[in-house]
């Protein structure tokens, strides 16, 4: 490779570039963990940034967990996190509507889980939609299905009980007049154990999004708002971040588009030479694919943080 | 406008058109009728057709019926139509897997209707998955969800109980080694009375994609494979046909993609205003969503039918 994109962080190279931040933003799943098991030496290299004064945050697309959850699982895990720190994709949608969208004290119609329910509900927004709604009566009734005059905003996230009803249901809130229209995120696929997978927040919204022909805004990565919500809470300079993840095509152009230090793990989806053929093509948009540096796992940072 | 494409067919210039063809396709919802409603005059205008010596065939994206529903709607509408003349992609998707995918005696995953699950076994091919199949288990089962080892494909037309686990099983089916990926069309939206709609078989269809990371094989309208099926069993010559519809994007395009006569009507989706949005674009591809003629209703022809 030439030029000085993805370098190996390696042996003397690591003090200099943790020298250099503030604040570690690391992905989640493939990056911390991988399933229900933590990375081994996961444990240990947050503990010791933290002791060394640095902020640490955990930013994930997964948007079936509170922020509660996810330091209840991290906890089990024998990871050390507060919910301050986590930043998911069921708090962020949130904060977003929240706070760029100003539903506070209104309604959504929600195709997503119980927990982004509970973190709508944490920041004053009711919805309608959580849980199962199969399809019912005849195909002439499926355009006047009862809608909640109340709601704002579809809002897409992860939900197991996706169906045609709501998908349709979806629909025809999106053709009301002044209706937002906000995902999760576009992770075509969750990654499971073994190099399995099922399908992600991404097949969702293509579906809504194909029915209602518009395009969601989404929060998570690569989308900048996931960065600004850790940033505007803690004044983070975004030149003295390192964001940690193990995809390239959200954690590391999350990482690009906000002007972050970028570091891909190899313990997930990605690899080295998918970011070689981000650097080989020539195309401005892949480029934003490429890391600055890469470890085989974050146990790579350990000696460096013992030292 | 200019040039000498989507012609007003009025007066003295209908006859010679109806002459020059020896085969009339219409497309039906929008065309022929609306909802349960026939279009006034299209029993006439079918009539006359056949009675003047012409062949006349129905040719229908929509994958909820079976050649046999087909006519006994039509019949119960007035309409003159027999099986053999009704093209639906129940059908049409039975007779490209059978003929181009030689799949009878075979098994397909399917995520669409009874009347789909009735055209294949006409045709000699089995299938699993029609009806409801709901969420269970935890996720990490998912990836692991019971698949039939005899399933050559997955096929998706239009299913009302189309849910995330359908979505599942044909993610875990398609990433099995030569597993075949057919739709049956594109359309994103099922409209109905009142300028209301319904989600369509295009958004199931994105969904699957998406999740699987490749592309089906369309056997609908615009793809030529729809005319292909009649031409081959009626020894139809292109040149000869007249291609009736109310959508530019599959029935017009079809007409263009095949080398028919085409001809808009304006009891359905498409507009002139449209079309002239097509012809203006200066796009190679939309100039192919440009009629030859338009009508009012398809009752305009039948003066020169009368005559």
């Amino acid at each position: 490779m030439s030029g000085s994109k993805c370098t190996r962080l390696t042996g003397a190279l690591v003090k200099p570039v943790l020298d250099s931040v503030d604040s570690v933003l690391f992905d989640c799943d493939g990056v911390i963990w991988r399933g229900d098991q933590a990375i081994p030496g996961a444990s240990q290299v947050i503990n010791l940034l933290k002791e060394s004064g640095k902020k640490v945050f955990f930013v994930t697309n997964n948007s079936t967990k509170t922020r509660k959850m996810y330091v209840e699982k991290m906890t089990t895990m024998g990871l050390n996190a507060t919910e301050e720190e986590v930043f998911g994709t069921a708090y962020c949608s949130a904060m977003y509507l929240k706070n760029e969208c100003k539903l506070e004290g209104k309604k959504v119609y929600l195709i997503g889980s119980n927990a982004m329910k509970d973190e709508l509900q944490a920041v004053g927004i009711q919805q309608t939609g959580v849980g199962a709604d199969h399809i019912s009566g005849k195909q002439v009734d499926w355009a006047n299905v009862d809608l909640d005059p109340e709601v704002k905003a579809v809002v897409v996230g992860f939900d197991e009980h996706f169906s045609y009803m709501k998908l349709n249901r979806a629909l025809q809130y999106l053709i009301r007049q002044g209706c937002l229209f906000v995902g999760t995120n576009r992770d075509t696929r969750l990654p499971l154990e073994g190099g399995k997978a099922v399908p992600g927040t991404g097949c969702l919204l293509q579906a809504v999004e194909t029915a209602a022909q518009r395009q969601a805004q989404t929060v998570g990565k690569p989308n900048r708002y996931m960065f600004d919500c850790v940033a505007s809470q803690f004044g983070l300079d975004p030149s003295r971040c390192l964001m940690v993840g193990d995809r390239l095509d959200t954690d590391i152009m999350l990482g690009s588009n906000c002007g972050l230090k970028t570091l891909l793990t190899l313990t997930g989806v990605s690899t080295v030479a998918d970011t070689e053929a981000h650097q080989k093509s020539g195309c401005t948009e892949r480029q934003g694919m490429v890391p600055d540096y890469y470890v085989e796992s974050i146990a790579d940072l350990l000696p460096a943080l013992q030292g």
